[in-house]
């Protein structure tokens, strides 16, 4: 099975980013996680980002705030499909970060996700790889069904407290 | 080849939509086209996407405006990968649209693409099918390059025009 | 008298939403209440509200937040009036659920509150009830009253304070 | 049956507000219509919302743009519901005028619906008035499929063109 | 000299409108305090309103929140000067009070300061006073003077600071 | 009676400010229009608001768009009321000189009317010099009643066409 | 003297770019253009700034619409300065471009100037170069001194016309 | 070497401005620090930057918040590049002091770097300095290297700890 590489633009995003990596373990998806910068440290995104289809990776993830251009910039030197997980950071909580990860040029696409929504990008990076992957695509129907189990429980007790 | 569904929300999206067919057909990926309501034609939306994936689809892509409700409705029934294009229409110029797309709760995603970017949602869902498809990982690189000679091209003409 | 069906899309949504119940309370106005999410359980919210009519309700009340669909999927399979109540949470406070919420397309209507407009929502349905219902319009009217004492009490104490 | 009132704070607001008419006259719902500004005639529109009950209405709606105030100056002078109409208009495109008439305090709800959203606010008012009107219900469940229908059609011609 | 009239839609704005008490009491303006809501209390604020001239008030300030309709409920039925506080509260801090407060149609202005800007509110309130009032024009301009001089006492302890 | 100085940023704002002129002629206020930059010629805008006082002026208008600092450098050397006008220029429609305008630090308020809002900024200076005027008290009044009745021969004649 | 470069994503910005190249002719400041993308020519764009100092360059624009990653690009790889001008673009006009070029991570700076501010933009690059550049900076205050004489001029004619 | 001079509209904008002054101390450039502000003390802004390049400075930075006029004040007498930090105060989170600062008229350009940016101020206002003195190049670049480094050692303890 095909890796992700989930890039982060700095250590502070850690603890957003870390939301993802509990759905890799759950659906046993291979993941690797960097934390560069599309400012600081554009050569090592530019290397690690062209090289990632011969590196056996099939998904990258890549999270920043602000004026989020990694997963921008990580998509210029791919043609694998690039998830961005604007971070909210700052006093424009994640807007600025969203408008420059989602408002991506004519040419080349951001998968975009919500605001900090970094278990949403490791979701959709799973169904990603579970297109041709039956067993994940068999895991993501049982986790479906999980959650849905969890609300409908919840409905269930909450009708006996308030009915 | 997997499949792509392209379903939109009326039939006044259909020019923002239509920007996606001409990359289907330069890539030669097989693609499907609906015009289906979210809130209209509940149940249609819901056997489509319920059925997708043994329906030969790999990828689903919903476009909507204003309350854009589509795509969400479509991940809620597929775990296949749901691309949402927000339609730029109304008094809010897709904002809304693209709030209520990409802003989905924890366990259901949704890739969402700029505001009427069709294209660029066309281009990532051959990405998608490209993870394990060696013919069109080499056709998006083309593609790439193709795109980096026409920016180059109108460089050099304009630096004939202005220098 | 038509009884009121309260659904909101996860018990996160519990602290808002219960603003409402004093006010069913208080009017001697039936309701139910459901969690029940429109997109881990979509089927459960389509049986809910289409059938509502036939089960004795008169108005529902949705509750969520984020990319807020849950008024929009009872909306779209019910023609009982629906409140939608947007739930601040994330990072927009609020604004991503109240276009959701709001932003309806033509045909499908939202009857949209206040973000965090629980207790409003109640006083809605209740109006909403009272159009054929005498005694829950002298209910609403000597609310309004209290409401208006309540005011005119407290002008009457800062007079005595800062004049 | 009761009568809906529909209020306009100007007569520029009327190409917008005829989008309702044609929804009453379909449904046989009586309607009146009138143009009245909370801030240039407020003396007016206390009159006619809070004798409204007794004059027969069941449903106020109210239309107005940029600061609109209308709806809210209606719904503090009666108990039955108010629907606001948020209209586009001046270089805010109607977001003044939507966070003007849904923001309502505690104790005055605003039934609002989207932007310019005549329609829908007809058909909520005829939701409204089929809580307890069995032939406007079933008026309502046709209209609905209807609209199901004009949107499977068109699904049914596109499907013919594109694929 | 003529009284100022300050109004608050609740007594949760107080802490705000608080503010302007300490520069009316500097500047040795008479001031009045009312508790009143342009939804709970319409009556009430008309007749405050509406007789304020000959009652001998010539500025009125009015402080509301959120869907702030109380500065122009106050100013609909006078033709005294009308000074709008937007207060910050609820979800959208102060935008909706800002804009439902500032964007009055024509006809019927208010006078309107920043977010919270009681303090302001009573200065301009003085300061409209000051156009036939030489005591308090050089009240002012004494002020203004130690307002400056308090800056640059500040800026010459930083000079000494960081220099 | 005291004069008004009405200052615009630009002769491209003229189409917006002239919206003032009438109201002036109506009420029989004198009024004097400068076209003066507070960025392009800071020393006029300083001589002329320093001196308004004693040159006779009781209100200072001051429109601008964008980076909308006129208003507010012009009340940074007068005690006298100053009125700003938002101009609606730009990409952002008004809503950066709206905020430029209103969001005055502490100390030197300006009243701010809606975006393009010079006729209501007439009005304002109006009320403002009837404070001390009964005879432009009066004209108000008048005004008001014009007003009200503009608006009720209007309804009347579209309550006989719909009705 | 030093060189300017200036870079634009697209050939569809050149006519908001253009507003720059006659301030450098006025100036007599050398400048060059390039269209370069940072998303479709990375390398190209890391090859220009990262020589830019070298290759005797004073100072970079970078001009770009929506997610306007290219001045970032620019300025990740030179430590001249780096000027961006954010493109009014698609849906939201201009100001998915400011947030993306201005709020850009500590440690590499972006000057930004206002949307479409070309003009803004060559003023400030002629600036920089006239810190160390007495012929410049006289040209500069000749060319301020010119802008407040045609604003008096204004002034001049409507003081005839309206006054 | 050219001065820098750091002007902040109120000192209780210092905990922001601070984080300039470590950069100046880092790369040896001389700066002074003022607490001036364009509304309270205009004279004192107006003698200071008009004078500016006399007295030895290059570049000057103005950091204000809510309607933030004091970059442009100061931009309007000096033709020295002037660097704008907008600052996050007021229910508008910085919003209101990013588009006071940016969105400068024709000719007088801010270069405004992110909301309380200050870092990134220095780091600008000495890559200005940069152009003429290679010393500071050096010393900017080695800054470059230092933050690479920064990134790359995080991301090496993250390999060791996630992979």
């Amino acid at each position: 099975m095909k890796k992700v590489a989930v890039i982060m633009g700095s250590d502070s995003d850690l603890p957003v980013v870390e939301g993802a990596f509990g759905i890799f373990e759950k659906f046993g998806v291979s993941y690797d996680v960097f934390i560069l910068s599309a400012h600081r440290t554009p050569d090592e995104v530019r290397a690690l980002a062209s090289s990632a289809r011969e590196g056996g990776y099939g998904v990258l993830i890549a999270a920043a705030g602000m004026a989020a251009h990694l997963a921008g910039a990580v998509a210029a030197v791919t043609t694998l499909p690039v998830i961005g997980i604007p971070v909210k950071s700052g006093p424009f909580e994640g807007l600025d970060a969203l408008l420059s990860t989602v408002q991506m040029p004519s040419g080349i696409p951001v998968a975009t996700v919500a605001v900090n929504g970094a278990k949403n990008a490791a979701i959709l990076a799973t169904e990603i790889l579970s297109v041709t992957d039956e067993g994940l695509a068999r895991g993501l129907e049982e986790y479906r069904r999980e959650g849905a189990e969890a609300v409908l429980k919840k409905n269930e007790e909450i009708g006996g407290k308030y009915r």
